[in-house]
């Protein structure tokens, strides 16, 4: 149960209605999902979230679907229940393959325990690491 | 500084110099990273960290590059200095580009941003990421 | 479902009623709530929690409403399902507007977006905010 | 020592400058500190950043003060060592005492205790709280 | 519900079952729980995670106890839900007292206190901590 | 550097001079470490720290050593620099072996990466995990 009503589009206001109708069109669904219904109780929020969003997730020097990938890794790594299943829904809505999603959920689970490794051993950072990464910027 | 001495090759036992020489001569490098000497002094960690990390980095249905993208998403979540640093020379390492890089931080940027909205506002997930993942899969 | 039992006034020792009689007390409730009858399990623990957190969220330098809010931002940090309603909840009891817990979650999640990209680029902390903490301090 | 440059203002370019600009001038500082010049790396990123932070960050139902001390409580969570410095010296630039330092302090660190015994007891819910934020909500 | 299916038994390939076999022989249990079954989507990870895990549980220098007790106290502060109550469960199967649980948790508990405190103010590490984990080591 | 001044003994008040004094004598060492240096700035959280820290840490159900372990172990997780170069220290000085410290990194680092698919998947907890912990509690 969320801490927060959740606002249909037959309640909002104009200016919440607005930012619904134009998430309802730019993704083709008859209906915005709950975390747009809940976002709804602060309308600035509401159209910064949505405006950022199109522009972060629009396909650049990454493709869609590489966004929504990582997107999903950042998610099961904060825990975040509600963005685990939405965006594990929206990677395959953008074309996923199982095997992509297998291989993703590898990934995932080795860097968590390379992470924790280092983290635990306090390793220091090889020269090499920090000459590279101030070059190539 | 380390926790654990950094074991050198020179001075590693025979099995240890083994994987050393089969990290340096898969990855083409003079010489391994902190993060495997200081590994070395659990020999048995070494030799499954290593062979694991090659199985789960290999090219499959993800390619390399995207999968050191999401390496390189997750340890920044964890925090994990020594990774975000090794990561993000790896990532450049395997044809990074600045702009890809710029739109990573940005996804995961706002990645971190909904992720602590849902979760603060215990959003309930909609039915139909459930029966779309559950389709999917 | 918990992971130990939820020991109610009833059946308490007489130990762990007296703390339950004094959080009744104090906060003018009817029954203590699940936290407290799940640390009943451990008087020691039950004892210490609530001496302590009478001493912490007493109002001081802060007033009530500012320690709620800030424990409520920790909480949703932390991913922890029960802090998260329970703590909304009491900030409500205590006075926060709806306005207020709006503005709570943007704030709440800006830090989150730019924790990422700072953390992410590893970005190396100003001379003045340094010397600044340490002449405040 | 960051992966990508920091930005000085005099080799920054127009569109850079104008943000930059803007920061100096709102602010009344003489330079930007190193977020923004990390941040200008990717032009669209700073733009966005500094707009949605003068919004989030503006005096509302919520005073400049509370919302800096609920931005440093969740950089304390999040382990960002640059956001820690950098929030603790912005507190204290925007009023915060020592004292009230102090007890945010106690206040982080008590709301993590019961975070993880919340947790980790996997303590239910309890129906009075769901009730309460619904029906404030 | 999981974002993929559990794999029964009766369903499973070949190489599935043979890694479920293995499993309910070596621990002596009907079935194999959903952990396993979820991974089983994935033979690659079933197979080298059951691989690992025997071998990094396996009785050593630390006894299973202790090793259950660590992993336990891992996944309360990674808040991981399923994990807390498997390996909670885990830990009375291998012998744990409720009074060894009560005091678990008041370590955990106590240890995200001082984490935070630590982390929040920066405290730099005592030189002869960093000199004693280097001449254990 | 720390947000805070350290506080030296000889500069101390008396009722920090007090609790520096118990703490030497108790641990049998010529000095506090920095953590209680910076927790004298608030004499209430030094004391009631102290005071807590005994409690908890003292051999009991479990024994001196396996508590930093656990202490060590969620140190880790939380990626807290201070606490893992104090609490390995400490480990070490309580009768830590090497061999020991190696096996508490690979339960450590297996636990992260069995944390982060289960999270990942949302697996569903199994009925009789659920019935274990409620029986044994």
């Amino acid at each position: 149960m969320a801490t927060v009503p959740l606002i249909d589009y037959e309640v909002a206001s104009p200016e919440v209605k607005a930012v619904f109708d134009d998430i309802k069109h730019v993704r083709n669904i008859p209906d915005v999902n709950n975390f747009w219904k809940a976002l709804a109780n602060h309308p600035d929020i509401l159209q910064r979230t949505w405006s950022t969003l199109q522009e972060v997730m629009r396909p650049g020097a990454l493709d869609a679907l590489t966004k929504e990938l990582l997107y999903l890794a950042v998610s099961i790594t904060n825990s975040c229940d509600y963005c685990i299943h939405s965006h594990t829904a929206a990677a395959f809505a953008k074309g996923m393959t199982q095997a992509q999603y297998q291989e993703l959920l590898a990934v995932v689970g080795m860097a968590h325990q390379t992470n924790a490794l280092s983290t635990g051993m306090k390793i220091p950072v090889d020269p090499q690491f920090l000459a590279s990464t101030a070059k190539e910027s």
